[in-house]
């Protein structure tokens, strides 16, 4: 199975006041396009865990390098792929492209977290968990 | 002179679901730190050149990593120095904390930009802003 | 023809400490759904002129009413229709619901403008935009 | 007392690619606003009542009408007062100026719910409330 490809429009709320995508963008969409990467591989965002606590995926790190500026109406296509899997997170990486040009790469690492109010405990991955997601495994 | 050191209280925009604050607010402060440091070095972020075109500081790679989390209403001190003066291009870092706790530390590359619609141009930084930067040097 | 039927699913940005979507989001929605209804109807979001400023759309008011939360990951149906054109101005109504429940219903009012520098003017909608706009019509 | 001053400078992020501020930044504005002056009249944002929940005030409508443009690094006036304070509700004005010229004025209902996850349940706000909030009120 390849890594995940999504497209989104560059919306006005995308954009700043130099007439180009604000790069804040950029981690908003790599936020949503991991969010569609677990949905495909049917690992919840969020899940209520046996002793009712939320499970989810706070970032641990986050980067992006820009190339190539994009506009408003653009349509953005997304590559998704998990790079690495730890113990207790994962690492994603994003390519954006507009019309073949390559626009920006980024790099989030989630852990995987029980979501004690305002303190995040990283715990490990369950088995089941890797093994949905080992099919999105790819390199940027 | 030492580093730029600024204060500001985490909006209600800047959470999320997860009752903690969006990982992407820390790029928003950075970006608005740097904006303070700019002012305070008397160096315009965004500045109309003789040719007409507007010279600006475009973000050429940005990144975060996160130790802790915060929330809603908590004050959280941001320290932002220049770390690195290239020829096109000024690096900066960024140390978060709330009460006396790093709570993440990012890093941002901005390149002095012609600003031609939709196609901004990497210039020289002119002498006189690398003297104004100077004195915010320094490492996070 | 109806008005126009969108579909956007809640992204983690929407979202705020309440867990629930923060109320700013409808309104970027709103902003959205109304330029895939100007696309919808061939007219575009923004319009070099003749004399070479941009002719675009900004907002003279906007509103919104929320009746009931929305969380994370939920589907929004977005349905938008033009109300009312003016001479310069174009009113758009905007109902949101999830699962058949109403969600919330909102009005925007945007004028048609030359987007002079930082000093937007408002001026007449060409008859050519009023003739696509008008099969949108509906009222909320 | 007198309703409540506050001033923000426009950041990067509240820009658009038409080169001014971008309509929904007034309602982020204005839900600061509402922080500040809850947190003037001593009244707490969030909540945890005796029986565990939170208690806060989630929006029941917002509106905002736009008058002038303002650019990025503007210094804006926000003038914030109690209009009107129901059973279950209270209402806000906004006046946001800039360099004596205003710029838009705005109206938000904020209803005091008890936040149980998801649903938000409106309840009468005490009295103790009222009392605190009372010497902010004002008409726009």
């Amino acid at each position: 199975m390849p890594p995940l490809v999504t497209r989104r429009r560059v919306e006005f709320r995308d954009t700043d006041a130099a007439g180009i995508v604000h790069f804040s963008a950029f981690f908003f969409w790599m936020e949503s396009a991991e969010h569609e990467l677990l949905r495909a591989a049917g690992v919840p965002v969020v899940e209520r865990t046996a002793d009712g606590v939320d499970a989810s995926w706070p970032r641990v790190s986050a980067s992006c390098d820009y190339t190539s500026a994009v506009r408003f109406g653009a349509e953005v296509e997304i590559v998704a792929a998990v790079e690495k899997i730890g113990r207790t997170s994962v690492a994603y990486v994003f390519q954006f492209g507009h019309e073949g040009t390559p626009v920006a790469h980024g790099r989030v690492v989630a852990a995987r977290c029980l979501m004690h109010p305002g303190r995040p405990r990283a715990v490990p991955i369950p088995d089941e968990i890797i093994v949905r997601l080992e099919p999105f495994r790819g390199r940027n």
